[in-house]
Order: C-alpha cells, then structure tokens, then sequence
C-alpha cells in the first residue's frame, strides 16, 4: 500500500524551507525517525543534503544521502528534493535507482516524498517538468508511482504580462496535443497525498486539471482525485 | 558562407506577427522570392503554414510546405518556426532533416531563418530552450549552425514575483553546471544575425551573455559577436 507525499516546491512565498509541508512530512513518516534523500536534482550533492539533513533534523528525522541502489535498500522511507529534473533522473537511471525504488515504494510500502523535481520523477514521465533539458536521460519514462502527470510550481496566466513566451497552461496544451495522460498543475503551497488507495488535494490553494478533450477545471483543496 | 537570421520571437509586445524582423528578413533573403517552410515545432502543419504563407505574402515571397528531405534540397530560403522545439527536433529526426538542412545552409549558402524553437534547433543542442518535454526526440543535438546556445524569450528576474520556481537566469547556469558552451539570452524583439562570418546582435535591446565561470554580461544591440 503506498504513501506518497508529492509537494509542488520545497520553498513557498512566506515559508522558510519545507515548512508548509512539515505537518504532511511527518504524517506520511508515520513515526519513522530516518529517512535516504536522493540528492541529483542539484549539482553539489553533499552541501545539498546538509541543508536537508539540517531541516529534517528539526523534526527529529535523521537523513542518509543517497549514493546507490544499496542505501535505497536500506530505507525507511525516500526523499527526492528539488532543482533539475533532466539531472536527477539522468542520475537515477546512470545508478539504477529507478526500479529498486518503484520496489519499496510500490510492494513495500516505503514512504516516499518528492518535492518539485522529486514530484515529477513521481509521475509516468517527465514530461511535464518546467526545468531546462540541460542533459540528456535515456529516456523520459519516470517511477510511475502516480497514473496522471504533475505539473509543480503551476503558475496562472497573468493577464499584464507583455512576455510572448507560452504561459503554462499553453505549454500543458501542447503536452495533451501529444499524450494522453491527464495533468495536475499543482500550485506553490500544495501537494498530493496517496495513502490507503486515495489521493488527496493539500495545502490552501485548488489544483488545476487538464485532461485531453475537456476544459482544464479546478481541484477544490481537500477534495479526493480520482483519475 | 553562411547566412542566418535566428529570431528570439516572432510575436513581440505591441507588433504583429513577425512585423518587427520584417526589413532583415529582406535583408537576409537578398532578393529570394521562395522560403520552404519547416511547421514541425505545431501540432497542425498546414494550418501553421497557410498563416505564415499569408505573413510573406506581404513580403512577396512565397512559402512552400516542407514536408520531407526532397523539399529541402529545393528549397531558395529555409524558415523553421516557433512552437515546441521537443516535437520540431523530433520530427526533423524522424523526417532525417538535420543533414540535408546543415549542407545546403552550411556548404551551399542557402539563407536560414529561425525563430523561438527555430532558433533554439539552430543551436548545438535544444538544451537551453524554455519548452515542455512533451515529446523524446533521439538526441538533443541539432543543426549547429552556430557554436554558442540562444535562449529564445529571455526574461529578466522579476524582483517583485513571489513565484519561487527557477528564474530564467538560474535555469541557464544550472546548464553551466553541466556544460560548458556560452549561451546568449535573447529578449523578444532581438535576433542574431550571421552573414560574411559576422555574427550581429539586432534589435532594440541588449543581450544577456553567459559563460562558465565568468559573471553574466550584457551585449549591445548592433554589436559583433565574438563567441
């Protein structure tokens, strides 16, 4: 039975670092006191995980750094954190992380929390990352864990802007021209939770879900989703 | 001796479609009246080209539809447009237009012009481009028509956003982290051009020069580019 915590961004405006996610944190830990952060989303690996084991210290969590597939084995429950999502899941398949996680998180029931890039290596692709495709993975196809693609950091259209650029919800278009798969575009300040079988919308604000041939429609916060 | 025109955008605040890049796209065609036009980076080819068609009948040049390699070898001008360069590079590989492009631009002086997702596969590689992986082309490598990246739509940091995803400036040293090829940001309403081995910054704004190791300089519009 899984337990999934996938949160939009680790840093939120008014927040200092995790904090609006820390209650959802040590629920979903469920009393586990360790726990193996996954630190290749960014480039310096071990000043990353000293800022993560500093945060998860403060709730009284002790956190092992990820090097290999062994200290996936040895986890109580898995941390994916942020920065560039084409980075960390080069680094997952260049380590064979990918299928030993899918294993404790999906047969074992090992808690896993994702935030920004960790949520969207949560997904069946990376297909619908906002990061830049500064390295080339072997592939898109992701852990799987959830059936609908994420989109973190969802940001609305802003009707002042004069950048020409596609806003977001262009780009999700786009992703749905293509795939078939529905999108969740998860707002700064929100999260996802999978725990007995049921996924449930956290956090203050609505989620915004596009699915292909519909209008993209609002996820009210609290409510269950069911796709 | 080549002769490209990469454009960051072809919409820019307060202009229509193309209209700011109208006298070098003249200037660059040197008296061509035919451009083979790539639609690959939108959904809807002969949709995308039927407006385009319009856009250069007011330049009296016609726009024929390239649909394989054939078209390209009798192509007098190249145009390969905005939209995802994820799907466009994609299908420039599954068409196998990546080589026959590079000789008749490269070896035989045919005029190339790029814009927003044109210009990113104008590039060593898609990895500075601003788009949703929505697509896995074979490789991120492209035409290498030139031996520096553009990022298309640079944005300036927004200093009063709360928004807490990667600023644009964050995202491109993130790909120095990782590579080491310089990458000029171009805002909308610039464009890069190269002709007797001269590579020209045009437009009414600076651009934004980034190098490994160096701080993030600006260049000046109607500046010689050294790169």
């Amino acid at each position: 039975m899984m337990r999934l915590l996938l949160i939009s961004s680790s840093n939120v405006y008014g927040y200092g670092f995790l904090d609006h996610a820390e209650p959802e944190i040590l629920r979903v830990l469920g009393g586990r006191r360790s726990i193996a952060f996954v630190p290749f989303a960014q480039h310096d690996h071990d000043a990353y995980t000293l800022i993560v084991r500093e945060r998860f210290a403060r709730m009284d969590v002790e956190v092992t750094q990820v090097r290999d597939a062994n200290d996936i084995e040895n986890a109580q429950a898995i941390f994916i954190g942020g920065g560039n999502t084409f980075r960390l899941l080069k680094a997952m398949y260049d380590r064979s992380l990918i299928a030993p996680i899918q294993r404790r998180v999906c047969d074992e029931g090992v808690p896993y929390i994702g935030s920004s890039a960790g949520t969207n290596v949560a997904c069946p692709t990376i297909m619908t990352t906002n990061d830049m495709p500064i390295v080339y993975p072997p592939s898109f196809a992701a852990l799987g864990l959830v059936r609908f693609q994420i989109n973190p950091h969802y940001l609305d259209v802003d009707a002042d802007s004069t950048h020409k650029g596609e806003t977001r919800e262009e780009r999700i278009l786009q992703f749905l021209e293509d795939n078939a798969t529905p999108v969740i575009g998860l707002r700064e300040g929100t999260m996802i939770a999978v725990e007995n079988h049921t996924t449930t919308l956290l956090g203050l604000q609505s989620a915004r879900l596009f699915q292909r041939g519909a209008e993209p429609m609002e996820l009210e916060a609290g409510s269950a989703i069911a796709l």
